[in-house]
């Protein structure tokens, strides 16, 4: 059985808690699909090509980097996802209110493709309150960022907010 | 990648919740260990060898029934997921409730078991609220068990509280 | 249309958040049948009997209290729903927490009678926070009650803890 | 005693889940009014016309349709509902995090009018994860919208998204 | 040991909850300082200066009033919090759905300025359903104000909307 | 302004968790009393001696021990505060779903004693999902103790244990 699972978000920008789960699904599955969801609808500080540099930067150094794709894609995830023949949707569980937002976006996505299911994860304790909204504030504010973000993506808030 | 995963719970009985969710595993891993947990201070309807011939009974008829093993277990779990090389446990996410309990188990497991990662998948939402407390609580008053438990187990239930 | 509404729980003992939730109902329903239920494997500081006395009085001197009945029951609640043609079983909405448990059984109570729904209604928000639990828990150690229970059952409560 | 529920929201458009609620709500009160509330503030996919008309076509073949009026209003709801003289606002329980937000406005609606209480009733579990905002989304990529909502709004949604 | 703690929010306008919240916490800290967070990027109904006066206006009656000092920042919290020399963070703790976000927010600012301690204080239970964003909604609509908000915000409110 | 907090629980055993919520404690208030409960209804692992022994043995290596005692007390919580002239009822607020049975007992405690405020402090992240009931499973089966209690608890644990 090879099996393929998607890791979708938007990762505006990535975070060490998104590194995080995507090591641990490369342990439980064959191939990852890191799949940057853009919405020309929404404003993001990063653009879609931009976001998915930064993810190739972040995971370049792991000995898993070879299982791990990046890919970028707008529409509904599982029509993506079934095109990808993948397997699984990884969401990573952070918080517990988080999940009933995640409990409608899966059971919204089986009904739509019965034979994808969606996999919850947990990232490591340390990262449970990390989340990219909390990092663009304190990137806008000049705050520390190394503890949540890795440090490419440091240097790329830097820069965003260099002039601001 | 050969993956092997763990599906503890203590099953009095096992529900048609539980089944599912061990079919959704199998689409998942290589191979999944259901696993009994049996408890001598806590009592219990079923025995443990009762608890798991319902199991064997309930999954033979399906054609996934090879790559599932189910065993019987006393003490941490992680120890027993050690001792049969598994890669992840698997949890059932019926409800957001759950989940502060379902995360204190993971976390723990995890900090005595590094390698060994909690995965979440949730049921079909018709099972959403089907609990072995309730089909106990049900079956104790001779109510309709048939939507919530295999009809083996609606048998078995039917003798255990016959003469009460 | 007459509509028959059953407010089913253990009232040990009734609290003056109860009586808010019945008052309420008798607005909406032309009949509601407050319902004991006793269960002789848990233990209860009053008996059904006991229970049925204190709710009768505390609720005479209403003006609705014409159109509310008191009894008891051991079983299923549904079934005793169907016997009294009920067309809805009430329950308090206290509490976000309570909900999950409170859907668990709503959802399998209309499994086992599809014609009965579940109405939940709010209870003044300064009894949000009272529970028999925590009334018989000040009760022990002889703590203010008035501002918890009817004045009969704060009396009942004296009474049945003086000698501990 | 003559019972008038509102069952108010913005139906932008009407689901599965809310038709559920509907018919559930016309076997415990004599008379419904659905009440399309429409904020010039907020976009809308539907004018407040137009969902009037889908919410219309969509409870016409029902048995109970007579009991049910439909009207749109702006403003503040226990207003609209003192002025048709109703006795319950009524509300879809449909997921715990819900419920704080619920319990808010109802709490909030009895201060404004202390006569007129909320009532929560719940959907079949099939419809607990379907929203008019996942249905817009869904709709907007052409995604399978048969399960989520009525066939006349099948039809709306794909004329109002067929350019786009 | 002398004690200053920062009370940080929008305050869009002040309502009872806050003041019941301020006050609890003059008891238990030293000095209390009510702090205004203006953010040029989201639009308010009142502007920083007039959110200042409301409270100022607010509290002046109150004999507590003289440890109590009110300032408008604009930035990260912590990095305000350092400069006054606060070591505590004052949140109100109104409702469990505001505790995730909440404890997000604590353990971001406890990593960014680890001597400072976030401290979640309950408002009266009368308050826990009152908010800024309720409030504006009703004095939109000329709904009754006075249990929501202090008398000098009431005449504010009626004043901003007299010609909406 | 001198302040003294009661820092309650039962303590069965004290945890990092514990020790973590009283040294912050220790920062915003003069002077804490750590209040063990015995409950002579509910079975203990440690007797209420035993619990103040190792809570005492716990705290003499920090520099704060000496503004923290250890009391023993059975009864009403408030009535223990208001001998004690406490000002404060310190609670670790570590899970969302603790809240909810917290702010009942918040609540019903200021309802006894108007003077008497709960704060809620947090316990670092990594103690977020440490619990006495899980540190009890885990000695039973003679599992890792080390990142959860204290080391004279460890070996207090070890000891109960030896012969089971």
């Amino acid at each position: 059985m090879k099996t393929v699972a998607l890791y979708a978000g938007s990762f505006d920008p990535i975070t060490l808690g998104h590194l995080d789960i995507i090591e641990r699904a490369t342990k439980l599955f064959d191939s990852i699909i890191v799949t940057v969801a853009v919405n020309h609808r929404k404003e993001a500080l990063f653009s879609g090509d931009e976001r998915i540099h930064l993810i190739k930067e972040s995971i370049k150094p792991y000995p898993w980097a070879d299982n791990v794709s990046v890919e970028k894609f707008e529409g509904l995830l599982v029509d993506f996802a079934k095109k990808r023949n993948a397997t699984a949707l990884i969401r990573g569980a952070r918080r517990v209110s988080d999940f009933e937002y995640e409990f409608q976006m899966a059971l919204t996505n089986r009904r739509l493709a019965p034979n994808i299911d969606t996999v919850f994860l947990m990232p490591d304790e340390k990262y449970t309150f990390t989340s990219a909204t909390i990092v663009r504030e304190i990137a806008a504010w000049k705050g520390e960022l190394e503890s949540f973000v890795p440090k490419n993506v440091v240097a790329a808030l830097r820069k965003k907010y260099a002039g601001k």
